[in-house]
């Protein structure tokens, strides 16, 4: 029933992530390929209950694949949230003649499209757009990769003053929830030790690690500890900690903060958005609704969006093994 | 029979690629978790011929994870192609206990490998490291990610002042046998068009393209031609061609050249390089011997070196498929 | 007599050049500030000739600052170097009631705003953008510095590279009249060797050079070539001269071409390029006419746009004699 | 008398900063050009005391100029603020036949370097490296250019997530007492306003600012904010005051930290950091001694040390007003 498609809509929702607008560029361009309309929505669902539409031709999003944010941007809706809320919205697509709604973004944002479909029967699909890599059906969410490179990249540059001044850095990264950021890139930048939310290391073991990392003969180190740990300190806190019970290091703490979200998305988000948006909107067009478009075994595949949940993949024990046998 | 392999000889040979120093490390300090010693053989199969050897703790490779380039050399060794300079290789790690050895480079690196493997019955393991991605039994060989991000960052650049005079750009990447960088790279650089050796575009084609291309509106073009393209032009030739047949292009030509095989090495390289080196001395370890170390549906997997052969992958249809969708 | 000017005209000449962008945004700004409107001429001077303007605010230049390139586009204008061409220019300024133009550019833009102000009597002010840094009247031009991070970064890379394979590696920058972008960034890539068209090394001197260097136990080597040197063979005959002299070396060439053109700029960039800016507005509000604006002595200063030549330095002595030493 | 100057030694101290190896590749080898030997000290004056020495030639020297830190080190030394402590230090040096210290820090290492000059007749040079540039006879400190680009390329990022949802950012910067990163990043990075150490904006007065801001259209705001500043509360507290006073704005906070410290120089820092170790060394030789070399008006040139002070210039008027201009 691909003939019944013949505007989609497309919008950005919950925290942006690098290669969203790669994402955009790539479903406007597809829609066009096949000579359907595309409709960008502003500010995510809220702007779906305004409606804050605007066209969008393939000219519209030149140049902006190399940009982190979302031309779209994103904002929290909570007159999504209320039924009529999303009546509205319904309306405004409706009105709009907008037939399907591609919404890029996390687990949460999937299940307001859910609610939308299921309540008014549009042709919804979700493509995975977050730092955090937190949901199943894909192996890398788009924003993953380039948030990696940036923490590497900063720790590099914290490394270089650590090792000058035989420091001991604790460095938060992002990952509320999960640990992905923090054992990709505390892999990738060298770090003698990791602690995330899924496995509970334990200060005393985190005490025994160091110490044993002196005795190695290590002059400095960095510690890479996602948001979300469990330990029951925070960063600052455990820095002091570490500080108190091991005199022999001079301790300092960073917090990467919000710069982990920014930046021009690497190669590989680029193309993972490119992949999974042409895929979706094709998946409409073939009158397919309602999946998830992912990276499974390297492939573009789909999953029903009623079977996305967040905090999918159990923390990579393959990862962790690394981790502690290459920090030696 | 892991108790027969007390000292491993790990060298890296053919181009260099980014993240073999990370692959170094690992491979380091794997042997030093398991309590084997691990000796650096410099210059590769030229190293093994004239027995230039040290042995690696895990201090040696210390804040190397994010060095392009390898500590270890590279060099041609016409000597090792030939059965007495193989026979002084073995003799050498032989009188240097050297039990295994494992080889970090591609495909002719392998087959090298092997030689000697078979000769004189010696366990050898490959690890994929080049910025090509050329090889099977793995979706991604050591330094590909890093060399993508390289040439997405350089044509950023260009894209940059292409737009600011509305030009034409030709920019030849690397890949002489496989256009794996190109058509990665040019998708993920929004490239209009993408001219690699799998798939001959045809010069007719190529104006055609570049016609509607100017005719939707495009003030600026990059094309991205892979070193090995087979237009029987080169990027300069293909440049003035262009320019010759159609008028209303203004034409430059960049050839990006060495810089691709260097630089620090991307998040995603440098975990690659972690997991597929403890994983080729723990096999050999448990006495497997004679296998690449790649990654397959994101697994570390085994494959036997004799059946790695150069240029695995077809090129892959649905990507060539996206590029020309999303450049509309 | 700042109340006879109530519109100022601002175009971007020449090559493009990183920082462009943030000298449109102060200019915009500062008008916006002084509550005189700011008009953006497309396309140089060409525009000028096609009356391509359109007015800017405060908010028509956000998230420009650190774009490469220039968002007013750049072009070549037979038309402007006709008199009629001149003359069709200042009726469209005058029809657009514009009475200052401030052109961001080279001294061939200068030229050309010159000849517009004395054969109209309108206002003009220079702002020095370009990569080269071959004007007299300031100490830096816009762009340069940038592009000085962009060359030493992509050495940095090639270096990588170079040393695994010990290989020698001839690296041409821009620069056909001015050896500034190679001196400069030779040192501050740590190459062996620098030719640049201002001093003439000699080929014999180069393979002295290059002989001592290898006895002095370097095993890998870099020389940066200026686009404009003077010894008679381009980059790749020199490379094959140099092997075939100097049959000890493995030689590579690489032409870094136009990435060196864009990129975000450098701070340095952005702040000089804001300073210079709001300078020139000031300067046109307060009176002042045919100046170009400069960095002299760390100082924003004024020098008569008919004082300024191409080439200004003499290529600095104390910088060769420095490139001599540290290279040893 | 440059002959009594057989031996020179050379330290870095104080905070590390991006360029200190480019000085001491330089510094190693203008000793080697002259035929004088070079000796590293580690870890600052500490190093003195404990006599932690290597002789240094040129090829130990080989690949750190694009590397970020010290390889020799810096620490604190109680020791060497004793008398005693300098005594030893004296000894060490004498033992050693080292005839002249050259100290590579801020104002606090030069501090010390006259101390021991005084005491014992040594001559000392000071090569001002630290990313503040808080220092009188320089326009800039090595390291200070590079910490820009951090600094902005970090903003650059914040802001992409900042528009994607029309937040309000305050930045932390590094400056205890100066401002020069927040006044120069904060004008590269085109924040909306810039709260430095020099300056008392007032609360009342921020909050003005930010209100015009937002009724001026802007839909996102970046603050940045020097660690010194003095509106009596630390940059969360800021966040909070004004998120509470001015509702319609969504603040966030990022501290950027550490990461100022580290990465590789920039070319400016690189070819700062060669001239004036260049110049430190060949003063030593010449017979000079007790200055600081640095650039003034775009030269070398030599301050005595007993004139340097900390906080040198005043914060300069001009780049605050057109801070206040191009952020209207």
């Amino acid at each position: 029933m691909s003939n019944l498609i013949r505007k989609i809509g497309v919008l950005t929702s919950g925290g942006d992530a690098p290669g969203m607008n790669a994402a955009i560029r790539a479903i406007v361009r597809t829609c066009s390929y096949h000579d359907v309309m595309c409709v960008g929505v502003f500010r995510g669902f809220q702007g779906l209950v305004e409606g804050d539409f605007e066209v969008l031709g393939p000219r519209d999003v030149n140049y902006i694949i190399n940009k982190g944010g979302t031309i779209l941007k994103t904002a929290r809706s909570a007159a999504f949230r209320t039924e009529e809320g999303r009546k509205t919205a319904y309306e405004n697509l409706k009105n709009a003649q907008i037939d399907a709604l591609i919404v890029i973004g996390g687990d949460g944002s999937f299940t307001g499209a859910m609610l939308l479909s299921k309540e008014f029967d549009i042709p919804v699909m979700g493509i995975p757009g977050t730092i955090d890599n937190d949901i199943n059906g894909t192996s890398h969410t788009i924003g993953f990769d380039t948030a990696l490179n940036t923490v590497v990249d900063a720790v590099d540059k914290i490394r270089d003053t650590a090792s000058s001044h035989k420091r001991l850095f604790f460095v938060e990264v992002m990952g509320r929830d999960a640990g992905h950021i923090a054992l990709n890139a505390g892999i990738g930048a060298g770090a003698e030790e990791i602690i995330i939310p899924e496995e509970n290391l334990g200060l005393e073991r985190l005490l025994e690690s160091l110490k044993k990392s002196k005795l190695s003969g290590k002059s400095s180190s960095i510690v890479i500890v996602a948001e979300g740990e469990k330990l029951g300190k925070n960063v600052f806190e455990l820095g002091e900690y570490v500080e108190e019970h091991l005199p022999e290091y001079e301790v300092r703490v960073s917090v990467l903060g919000h710069m982990q979200r920014g930046g021009a998305p690497s190669c590989f988000d680029r193309v993972l958005a490119s992949r999974l948006s042409v895929k979706a909107v094709e998946t409409l067009l073939e009158g397919g609704k309602n999946f998830m478009v992912g990276l499974i075994n390297d492939q573009v595949a789909l999953t029903p969006l009623e079977n996305i949940v967040k905090g999918h993949t159990a923390v990579d024990a393959e990862l962790l093994r690394v981790s502690d046998i290459i920090t030696i």
